[in-house]
C-alpha cells in the first residue's frame, strides 16, 4: 500500500449481526456497497467499532472475505487484527493479508496492564511487523484498553519499514502533536476522535478513522478536504456542526448508538451483539434529532462561508 | 458441585509454555501432580494467572483435558471461561463442562466499558448461567478489566440457582463485606488478594483464589484453617508474614513474577507468553530473597503463638 | 507527648457552625465535654472532618483554644495544621503548640500535584518538623488530596526525631503493612478507615483516627481493646457490625453525614459550612436506621462470643 | 467590565518571591511593567500560576495593590479569589474589588470531592456572584482540583447577570465546545491550555489565559489575532510551533518551569515558594533549548504563509 493512501477519511464499519446473533454477511455486503459509493478514502473492518472483540476467528475470516469482495482494489481496505498475544496477532494479520487486506490495524494488547511497558509494546509490534505480509498500523485506544502507547514507543516503532502509521483514538490533540513530531518522516498519524478531527489535522494528523464517517461520509470527507486545501473558516464551521453528533455517537452511546443511527437513515446493520444491547427508544430519538439538526445546519452553511470566526 | 466445596484455598495455576511459545501439557501435568499433593482445596485453570487471555480455544481445550486428568474427582476443578461476547462465554463454559470442569469462573466482559452497566452484567451472566451445564462463579477483576461488577449486580445474580459464588480480585475489604452482606444465603465470595485474605475472611469471604497458593500452598491453607478455627493471633502473624511475598507477586511482577518464583523453587512452568516477558534477573533475585525470608519467619513462628498483638 | 499515647482510638471531631455560618465555640465545648467523658484515647481538632479546609486562621485559633480548655491534660490533644505552603504549615504548627496542642497532624500539600514528589514531601515535612515545638504526625489522604505519600517517603521521614507517626486515611491494608514495615521502630501508623480498622491493626497499625469514634466511641474503643488483647473472634464480629455505619459516614455522606448523625443522637454540632450542605432528610433517615441497626446487633452480641468464624 | 474585553489573550502572571520566601512586590512591579508594554489583552494575578494557593490573605492584598498600580485602567485586571468556603471566596472577592480588580476568577472548591455536585457548585457560585461588586469568572481546573465543573452547571450559572465567563483549564476541546454551546449568549469561555488554544477558539472560545503568554506574549497574541481574522493557515503553523514550549511549561514543569524560563529571558521573578522547588539545571537547559527553537522557527515563518497544510 502506497503511503499516500493513508491521507483521508476512513470509515470503521460496523459488523451486522442477524437476530440469531450470527454475522450477517448479506447485510454487510449491502451496507458496504452503499459506503463504497460515497467519497470515502477507505474502509476499516473488524475495528473496535466492528465489534471485533466479540467475534471469533472464523467469523472474522468470513467478514473479511465478504467485505474485500465489495471494496474495489485501489480503495484502502484495512483489517483490525489486534490480539492479546503476539502470536495470535501475527496469525490474524497473516490471515487478513491472505484474504486481501491492504494493511492491518493492530490494537495494543492491554490485559496485563502493569506489564505493558514501552519495551513490551516495541517487542510486540516489531514481531508483528516482521511477520505481517502487509503494512502495519499501530492502534492506541486508551479509553478502552487502559494502556497508553506513548510517543516514546511510537517514535521507535515508526522507524520499522513495515509500520506505516497509527490510529490514535484519544482526543488529546497535544498528544497527537507529540506523536507527529516524534515519529519518522512519512509515518501517518490518523485521528480517531471526530470532535477534534480538525484540530488533529492542524497539528499534523493526515486523516481520520471516524465512526461518524459511516453516517455522514460526505461531511467528514468535506471536512478533510476543506482543511487540506486551507479553507479553514469553512472547515471550522463544519467541525463545529459535527461535534454534537460525534459526541452522541462516541462517548455517549458507542456501538449501539452507531448501529441505531445507521438503521434510522436506512442502512440495515442489525443489532449489537450481546452483552451489548440495542439502544433504548429515547436514545434513538435523541440521535434522530441530532441527525436532523446536523442536516439542517450543514445544508444551510454549505454554500456560504466567511474567512472570519465570530469571536 | 456441593456449595461447601467452595470454602478454602484455591490455586490459580499458571499455564506452562515451551520455548517455542506453545502450551506444554507435559510440564503442566508434572507441576499439577505436585500441587495436587499439597493440602489445597481446589484448582483453577485458565484464570487470569493462567494467561487464558493469551490463548486460543484449541489450546484452552488441551489445557483443560490435561489438567482434569491429573486433578482427582472430589477436588474442585474450576475452569476460567470468561469471554467478551455472551455467546462465546456460553460456548466456552459448555466445552469446559464437557471436558470435566466442576464449575466455571466467568470474568466480566470489559471491552466496551461505558456499556457495561449493571443491566448488561445481569443479562450476560443470566444467559451464561442458564446455559452452563455446571455451576457458575462470577469474577470481578477491576484492575485488569476497567469495569466493576458492583454489589448491586451481584446481589441480583446471587439469586440465580446456577450461580454459586464469585471471585472478587480487588483488595477493598469493605467492598467484600458489601458483597457478602448483599448476596443470597449460601453464595460464596472468594477473595483474590492475598495481602488482605485474612481481613476478607473476617468480613465473610469463605476462601480465596490466591496466586501465592501455587508457591506456598501449605502456608496459604494454614492461614485459612487458623482463621476458620478462630486462632486469630496466629492467623494475623501468618498474614503479616505473607504480605511482602504477596505484594511482589501481585501488583509488582504479575504472571512473570509467579512463573519466575515457581522456577526458583523447582516447579518447571516455563516462560510467560509474549508480549509478556520473563522477569529480569534482578527481580528474580528479589523474589528469591522474599521466598527465603518468608521460609525463615514462617518456620520460626510456626510453633509459637501468643494471643496478643504487639501494639 | 509520649509515643505510647499514640496507640488507641482518636476522635476527629467536627467543628460546629451556627446558623450564621460562624464557628460556634459554645456548641463545641458542650459536645467535646461529652466526648471527653467517653473512653476515647484522644482527640483531633481541625482535621479534614473538622472542616479545617473551610476555616481561616483566626477561626482556627479560637477553635483550638476552646477545645484545649475542655480536653484534660494527659488525653492526647492533636491539632490539624496542614497547609499548602511550607511556611504556612510551620506557622500554623507553632500557633497550635502555643495554644496547647500536644502534637500536630500535617496533611500533605497537594495543589501542585505533579510537583509533589517524594523529594518535595521530604523537604516539606523536614522543615515543618524542624520548626514545630511539638511532635509531628504525617497525614496522607489520597482520596481528597490527589497525591500519595508513599512508603518510601514515610520511611525516610520516620527517622526524624520530631516525626512520631502518621495517619493513613486510605483503606488499602497492604499499603498500611508497607508503611509499618518500612518505618523506624516506634513510628506509629494510625488508620483512618473504620471499615478496615481491625485489618489495619492486624498488619501493625497501632490505632485509628476514626470519624465513627465521634458517634459510637465505646464501640470503636472496644474494637481496639479486643484486638489488642487478642480477642479476635469478638473483634471480628464487632468490626463486621461497624462496617455498614462506617460506609455511610465515610465515602457516602462525608462531613454532612457525620454532623447529621450526631444531631440525631443528641450531640448538637450544627450544620456544615457552605459549599457543603446539610444532608437531605431521606439520607438522615438512612443514617438513623443504620444507627438503630448497629445498636441492636452490638447489644445482642456484646456478651456472647465464640472463637470460631462461620465460614 | 465590558464583556468584549474578555476576548483576547490574558497573562496569568507568577508572583515573585524573594530568597527569604516573602512576596517581592518590587520584582513584581518591574516584571509587570514589561508585560504591560506587550500587546496582551489583560492580566490575571493570584491565579494557579501565581501560586495563590501558597499565599495568605495579607500577601494576596499586597500583591493585588502592587499589580493594580502598574496595570493601566482599560486593560482588564483580573484577580484570582477562589477559596474552599463560600464565605471566604466572597470575602476575597470583595477585597479584590476594593483593591481595584476589574473582575474576579473564582476556582471551584474541591476539597470535599464527593460533595461537589452540580447543586453545590451552583449554590457556591450564585452566592459569590450575588455578593461580588465586580463580575465573576468561573474557573475549572480538574487536573489540580480533582473535581469537574460540568457543562450542566455552567449552563445554569451563565444566566447569572454577574457571571460573565469562565476559564476552562482542561485541554478537552469537545468539552469546550459543549461549554460554549450550552451557555448563555455573551458568556465568554476562555481556554487555559496553550497546546489546544487554536482548536478551542475554533469551537467558540473567545480567548485564553495562557501561561506561555508571560513568556512569548507577542506570539500568543498573534495566534489569537490570526485566528480571529481568519488567517487559519498561519494560525495553524504558529500553533504547531508553540506546542513543544507549551508542553514543557504546562504538564511537565509547571510553575517552577515558568519561573525558570522567565529568568532565562531576563524577567527576574525569583524562585517558587516551598514546597515547590527551583527547576534543576538540566530542565532549565531543556527550556532554554525549546525557547531558542521556538524563536528560530517563529522568526523563519513569520513572513511566509501558504493557505495549504502539508498533509
Amino acid at each position: 500500500m502506497n503511503h499516500m493512501e493513508l491521507a483521508g477519511v476512513f470509515a470503521p464499519i460496523p459488523t451486522p449481526f442477524a437476530d440469531d446473533d450470527q454475522v450477517d454477511t448479506s447485510r454487510l455486503r449491502a451496507a458496504l456497497t452503499r459506503w463504497v459509493a460515497r467519497p470515502l478514502t477507505g474502509f476499516i473492518v473488524l475495528g473496535s467499532n466492528g465489534e471485533a472483540a466479540l467475534m471469533d476467528d472464523f467469523e472474522s475470516d468470513r467478514t473479511i472475505v465478504a467485505a474485500r469482495d465489495v471494496v474495489p482494489r485501489g480503495r484502502p481496505f484495512i483489517v483490525g487484527t489486534g490480539r492479546e498475544s503476539t502470536q495470535a496477532a501475527i496469525r490474524a494479520s497473516k490471515r487478513a493479508a491472505e484474504h486481501g487486506a491492504d494493511a492491518v490495524l493492530v490494537r495494543t494488547p492491554g490485559f496485563f496492564k502493569t506489564q505493558m511497558t514501552t519495551e513490551a509494546f516495541v517487542r510486540h509490534y516489531t514481531a508483528v511487523a516482521d511477520a505481517s505480509p502487509v503494512p502495519v498500523l499501530l492502534y492506541n485506544f486508551t479509553a478502552l484498553t487502559g494502556v497508553n502507547l506513548l510517543p516514546a514507543a511510537v517514535s521507535r516503532l515508526s522507524a520499522h519499514p513495515n509500520i506505516v502509521g497509527m490510529k490514535e483514538s484519544g482526543g488529546d490533540v497535544a498528544q497527537i502533536a507529540d506523536l507527529v513530531s516524534g515519529s519518522a518522516e512519512g509515518f501517518h498519524v490518523l485521528a480517531g476522535t471526530t470532535s477534534t478531527f480538525y484540530a488533529a489535522m492542524c497539528v499534523g494528523a493526515t486523516g481520520g478513522i471516524l465512526a461518524p464517517a459511516c453516517l455522514v461520509p460526505d461531511a467528514c470527507m468535506r471536512l478533510f478536504e476543506l482543511t487540506r486545501n486551507g479553507h479553514h473558516a469553512d472547515a471550522v464551521m463544519l467541525q463545529r456542526q459535527l461535534i454534537p453528533l460525534a459526541r452522541l455517537l462516541g462517548p455517549t452511546y458507542g456501538v449501539p448508538g452507531l448501529k441505531a443511527a445507521l438503521n434510522v437513515i436506512g442502512y440495515d446493520v442489525g443489532v449489537p451483539r450481546p452483552p451489548l444491547a440495542p439502544l433504548p427508544e429515547s436514545a434513538v430519538a435523541q440521535l434522530r434529532d441530532a441527525l436532523a439538526q446536523f442536516e439542517e445546519t450543514a445544508t444551510a452553511s454549505a454554500n456560504c462561508s466567511s474567512g472570519h470566526l465570530v469571536i
